[in-house]
């Protein structure tokens, strides 16, 4: 750790020299170099909200007037025991005994316990402390960095981070797109490991009559495979789903979009066509783009009622340090 | 219990006929019969939705008419280990240990673990199990009773109840009322134990420039006492709160609003005058009328802007079988 | 509740007198009475140290007797996550981040945070809160009764039982037989279902040079099924295993042991052969007796060593309130 | 790091000259090098039970002689809510709500749940995974090392440790001898803060009639402050304890015993009379010496009936890849 440690000027310089002459700057394989070289991200080199920053007034107001007649559509599951659990998870409630009735008016009370991961477990907002890259520093050593430059060393506590978050995403009420690849490909649900591309969200949006330049900055675009009715039959869903890869998530951030979402456990093609990559778009949207990704959503109260373009909400739950939350994201029309 | 008791016909007639001898219909200091004799709910007697059946397409296109600058206000507090912790509860999220980045995009992931009570933690948003009463029944025996007629017997299982779970709240966006509380009597906060009446709530308004007429069936009505000021107290925070009496929860009830909610740990005046009666207020509420409750709110960012009628969305986390949500509460103007 | 309701006096008479008509004594189908009616258990009225009171100060010395070599043998499994997990109980523990290094020695710390069911995780020492029985009471209500006629009312509170916790069990050193019933019936692993016989337990003992009356009050009795072998594949291992029935259990009750304990899920035959009956076993030993029993045990390394005879130890852990201990049993021999 | 970084021969070479000019080996405020100069235990470069290794039979039945009553000490305490817990932990024990009875028996069960750390909560037994330091390696880098020279790189995962965890800790029978400092000092309890010498531990010997020659590898010392007399005043408890310092750490070292254990939350001294110095006693035991650590016991029977010297009795729970482990720890005289 470059801080506890006075190396002599000169090995710095040596080091320096020799981690340019070793180290070429981001490649595919390789991401960005953290610390001064770190590009700031739009919202400056402090910012902790990401594309949640996108969210403006106007914003909200443009949203809103989507919403025409006022129907709300749940675009969530609900968290139960049954749902599918990735790896080794858990997910308690616990619903305590209860003591004697007290008080005249024989009050009895009841509340839970809850034991549980946030992350994969249900409907499941990933945070920006959700996922990094290990990159090397200018001294040889490698470091986990994340959103805008922060390092673990930095964020990590027991406890959570201290830096990125859940208290920092602002609440998300913006224009949200369905773009459904499993309707516009004649299917009810993609194939497992099937790599959307670019070509099929806009075929997809064309379908439905949407123009790719009506895509505005700060929207919320969902992804649907058809794979949320899977949802109970957890080895299935679990199982390598389809979704976007890099192609689609480069599009995604050139866009400038607040957020993605889709109805697999992950968004994004499992594995990835390249066999080297692990969660690469996990990596391009959180990270370099601080994109967030809700994951584990379905939409078939929009495809009953043939609606693809709506009054979007998502209010995460601010827990202090947190990489990511339960959600119940909504839509309106 | 008399499901598995088969007692002669005769013995149940006796039964029968003291029952209605000794125990004169819902006094005060008893709850209302169960069972046949339990009144339906407006919504019907498998009802589980109580209150929130209120947001309809037409309330929820009213509340958006109020939302005119797109301006989102937070009326709940971030979750954190130093919130204040009601007697035993408990609050620990974990951040597990990372272990080695991998894949050639060098990937590395956070993710935590969350153990804690939902009721009484942060911002608590209290459903229709919570709190119930204990009633006799024909036979003498007693059962814990709760909205609907519902009975702990049927209700309760080790992983939650099988009736009234959080899964069956519906999203709430409505209208809004702040009735500022504090600031019609003119202090930073209400002292300890102060029981709010009618006529604070009704000077409130009139102060507001709100008529009591306005106030509509499916609004969400908020009492502001200025508590939220020892958020980060725990200890003066947990003390006796000011809030409602049963006077107010009879006049919020009559008002058919969906819900309630304050800047304290219960929205009701503790202890309540009546000494012998234990969350009266949460009974007439949650158990006698489906009309939620919404604790440890703060108002800061609305007093400061001298917003008191706004479009309200509160989303609770569908967690099946679950008495209480923590939420992310907001107000749009 | 009849603590809370007040029946006139004739109404008792009349119950009373139908109580004694309708519900005779104790059959198979029926647990025993409670109240006044419970028979003292041998150790008054009060005690809620069940068959550990065996374990006198002789009784230890006895033990010790019996280890002449000083070597340990373990006979418990390893608590890990793919251990067989009965039904939807969750074992999570997990490691935190650190934080940075402090102080000028550099100091890092570890810790864990555990969040599991204690009943039928791992090794499972089961006390005399964990399985009682319905009986109905003298005004024909119903009562869920433990071990000495404690009620479920008297007991649970949220956070664990005010009567019968593992606090008041004693440490347990003392003679430990283990009656190796697959060697006896010369095969590997006893087949699903299979009800061992006291039959077989006295063949068991006969092959091993021990003599039935050997066995004296206050020891512990483990029983072989095989079952071990199949720890690590939870579903063979949760599937219906072979045990002892109520034959053997009322042969154990007689012997006056300590405990039992066997190295499947339960100790007794899943289902019970009379289809009307769930874990008569545990009903049997703990509510009837005050014998503790022991799960999920393994003795591997006594029958290497071709040990049936021992000093036994395990000191359960006073979690206050619990039904059941994580724990480690050793043998000395 | 280093097994991920090709650096070139010649920079290696300027690196390891650098390393062994700048840092001297092991000062009193930096921690032993890892790595392969790590000096071996006398277990090997692979153990992982540190100084359980000398728990041999023949100590186990040199133990053993001590018992000649079989009466049998607690020395440790009930775990529950009112206990002092340390910073941020947590310790909830939930006793689920019961559903019906079921079959002819009318069974009912309970079975709770738990979720707290493992570390200091409670009668604590500190494992090998949870004290080390940070050294700086070859190349500048710093490590987290842990006895043996097991690097928390190597160890770590979300859900326990690779290396080091509780499974490797064998069951501890061995010889117990109570060091009662504070009744030698002719006190309840020593003052806030107060090191324990050498002296005092030698004076406390010899009022005890035990030779400090007596003391044998393997044997357990515990230390009684006289602090447990606070166990249920929690703030007292947690305030700055007495203990041991280093000078009676390394006189314990050299001793070669298998564990110390004392009536304080940390055995050792607190603040370090070195300002600069946390935990060293932790680090001088169990990173350098694998010596184990047990904390909050009691003495209270042993000091009633004047006992020093015992059977010692205490099997840790074997989770896999846990740091520490909750353990009901006994006397045998």
């Amino acid at each position: 750790m470059i801080r506890n440690t006075k190396l002599p000027l000169l090995m710095v310089n040596v080091l320096f020299l020799m981690f340019f002459t070793i180290f070429p700057f981001s490649t595919e394989a390789q991401t960005r170099q953290a610390g001064p070289w770190w590009p700031n991200t739009e919202w400056g080199s402090d910012d902790q909200a990401g594309a949640s920053n996108r969210i403006t007034p106007q914003k909200v107001l443009e949203a809103m007037s989507l919403a025409t007649t006022g129907k709300i559509y749940e675009l969530g599951q609900v968290y139960e025991e049954s749902m599918p659990l990735f790896g080794s998870r858990s997910y308690s409630m616990i619903l305590p005994a209860k003591g004697p009735a007290f008080a005249d008016n024989r009050l009895v009370g009841n509340q839970e316990f809850l034991a549980t991961q946030i992350g994969q477990v249900g409907t499941q907002f990933d945070g920006l402390g959700h996922i990094g890259g290990e990159v090397v520093m200018e001294n040889g050593a490698t470091e986990f960095v994340f959103y805008n430059g922060f390092t673990a060393k930095e964020m990590d506590t027991s406890a959570g981070l201290q830096k990125l978050g859940m208290e920092h995403v602002k609440p998300i009420i913006t224009r949200g797109i369905l773009i459904d690849i499993a309707s516009f490909k004649n299917i009810a649900r993609l194939p497992n490991s099937y790599e959307v591309t670019v070509e099929d969200v806009l075929g997809a949006l064309k379908r439905q009559g949407i123009s790719e330049v009506d895509i505005a900055p700060g929207d919320a675009l969902f992804f649907r495979y058809g794979w949320s009715s899977l949802w109970l039959q957890p080895e299935a869903y679990n199982a390598n789903p389809p979704g976007i890869g890099l192609e689609v998530a480069r599009w995604v951030a050139e866009k400038k979009v607040t957020m993605i979402g889709s109805d697999s456990w992950c968004s994004e093609v499992i594995p990835n066509p390249n066999p080297g990559l692990a969660f690469p778009v996990h990596q391009e949207l959180m990270m370099k783009n601080g994109i967030f990704n809700l994951e584990n959503m379905q939409f078939d109260e929009l495809v009953q009622d043939n609606i693809t373009e709506f009054m979007f909400i998502v209010t995460t739950i601010p827990f202090k340090g947190a990489t990511g939350s339960p959600v119940r994201p909504i839509a309106i029309r």
